[in-house]
């Protein structure tokens, strides 16, 4: 069960209050920012590689590593610096990113010579873990952790319904992954198209699903829940493993064993095995060599285009950047120029390397 | 008009020493390592992404900044010490890399349960662009790097006719792009198959190609020279521009106006034009803010997969991560997790600011 308070910000900007009972009423929240952004955003079509590129010369401004006494998402404390959140007792909040890169009512694009445009449509969030900037998403309680993927779910649900193609909750994790506050946090970008990445996947798994009659990534989730080779952890009917092909050092995938498209399609029971799983492997992650892991995690849904897609499971990805306790995995020539990673780590001995984590 | 002596190290690497005179003929050539490397790689198949994932365990140990004393990538100076090169008046050197993650000779691939494998048939290759560890690619001589712009066609053509489908010449350049020798040199990646980014272009070339009669690349090279708004540098036939959806900050890519697959088909004065062209970008991009900008080159020639490539135009791509002054541009959550990127700085801006650049 979840509940949620709707507010908006001084600058306009909404913001979610989430918590497992009703948070209680709050006054005017507030924001670093009195007046509106002025947002500008547009797209452009790369013609050689097929996709949109975003174009957001305001965000070259956004706050960059402020000081931990001045954390933009940490309750406000002093009236007369307001911060993004209020005091209160809700647990987990979401609002509008102050420099977003997507927005729901995109202006027209320019027109530009040589180049397709397209308005910037869509959605860029901020989601916030916990009040508590000293906890990470991996170190927080199983059910908190569940609230996190119900809070996900929840605001998938409503971009989809507000149009939006795909949506795609995500944490960079580290400021080695380029994170410019460090109080735990993770975002939320929706798109009014489906994305390259996400259209690819959904031909791959379609391909799949028509050839066996079922998709791959449960098919994934049992193969190597019965194989145990690979397994990181697992809970309940959700398994988390090494894929078999992962691009990144110690990369390891969620996911349930039972064919589901997306966060909202999981039972409580599922939510929570999710939860405990995930925790787990960010834990594992970390006790590997006793330091934070920077990482991208994803969480990848089926896309919210108005077909069914019984050939697609939610899973969340989780990417690790560093090779070994000194060393980060770049993304250079072999990996950008042509799309092939060289990972210097089996999957195999990631996962007996993660599962002799001591937690 | 290029020279080249081939040699072979004492633990079985081919050396490759070009000039525009003939080397000077040289006794036994040095290695750093006494004994045949042990190369532990193959390849798995990403099913969702349809493209292949190189493993090679081996490269966990390779080189990791050593200290300028000990530049793996200068002449040799005490025989006690041998670096990968030999004293001799050679300009430009190439070597097979100690670290590969390809390999000509690859032995069969594991089977694995759960993953499709190949042998990790290809090659990587090491290119040292000049003996003095004190001068990067653009501060080179003119004359220098049309000497490097051949050796790439040189080993482009001799690795096709060894049977690659894919050749890739490319830069890493920076420690934050993940170099780990401060000589700079650069790499070169040939693959057995046709990797996915070039596979994508190749067909959205081809139909750019079939709906007009002409190739994107030049059709676009001959625009940017025409409309003069994104041009960085223009040299004879050869035009360095912001594509007008460049997806790095101060992206430049640099072409000839007219079809041409891959640098061998170049003439001799194009090759020229391009030097002076890809030394003007190099020298403008250090001169933005005055110290070294770290970036990814790609050298995107056709693939040489036995077909004719009229849909297809060589061009080279610098990918520079530094978006201010004190802020990297990192690849992270619509990045990396939708192909969707975002850059803070449009084409327009882009080349402008370049053009301002006092050399």
């Amino acid at each position: 069960m979840i509940h949620c308070a709707e507010y908006v910000k001084p600058d306009g900007r909404r913001l979610w209050l989430y918590g497992r009972r009703p948070p209680s009423p709050l006054g005017p929240v507030p924001s670093p920012f009195s007046t509106a952004v002025s947002v500008d955003t547009h797209l452009r079509f790369h013609p050689l590689l097929r996709e949109w590129v975003i174009y957001a010369s305001h965000r070259q401004e956004r706050t960059f590593l402020p000081p931990a006494s001045s954390d933009p998402l940490a309750p406000t404390k002093d009236p007369a610096n307001p911060t993004e959140l209020p005091v209160g007792d809700y647990e987990v909040a979401v609002f509008e990113n102050r420099f977003p890169s997507l927005v729901p009512e995109a202006g027209p694009a320019p027109a530009v010579e040589g180049a397709e445009t397209a308005a910037a449509v869509g959605a860029c969030e901020v989601v916030v873990f916990a009040q508590d900037a000293g906890q990470s998403l991996g170190e927080l309680p199983a059910d908190r952790i569940s609230l996190v993927l119900e809070v996900w779910a929840e605001r998938t649900r409503a971009l989809a319904r507000a149009g939006m193609a795909y949506v795609l909750p995500f944490e960079n994790r580290g400021t080695e992954m380029g994170v410019t506050l460090l109080h735990p946090h993770g975002q939320i970008y929706a798109y009014a198209f489906v994305p390259q990445v996400q259209a690819h996947a959904a031909a791959a798994l379609r391909e799949h699903y028509e050839r066996t009659g079922s998709d791959l990534v449960a098919d994934l989730a049992r193969g190597e829940r019965d194989r145990r080779i690979r397994v990181v952890a697992a809970e309940g009917e959700v398994v988390a493993f090494a894929p078999p092909f992962g691009r990144f050092p110690y990369e390891t995938w969620i996911a349930p064993t039972r064919s589901v498209p997306d966060l909202a399609g999981l039972t409580a029971q599922e939510t929570a095995d999710m939860a405990v799983a995930l925790s787990q492997v960010l834990r594992r992650l970390d006790g590997l060599w006793g330091r934070p892991m920077p990482y991208l995690m994803t969480v990848n849904q089926a896309p919210s285009d108005g077909v069914p897609h019984p050939e697609w499971t939610v899973r969340i990805e989780i990417c690790p950047i560093r090779r070994a306790p000194e060393k980060l995995k770049f993304l250079a020539g072999t990996e950008l120029g042509a799309g092939v990673f060289a990972n210097d780590i089996t999957p195999e001995q990631a996962a007996a390397d993660l599962r002799g984590v001591r937690l």
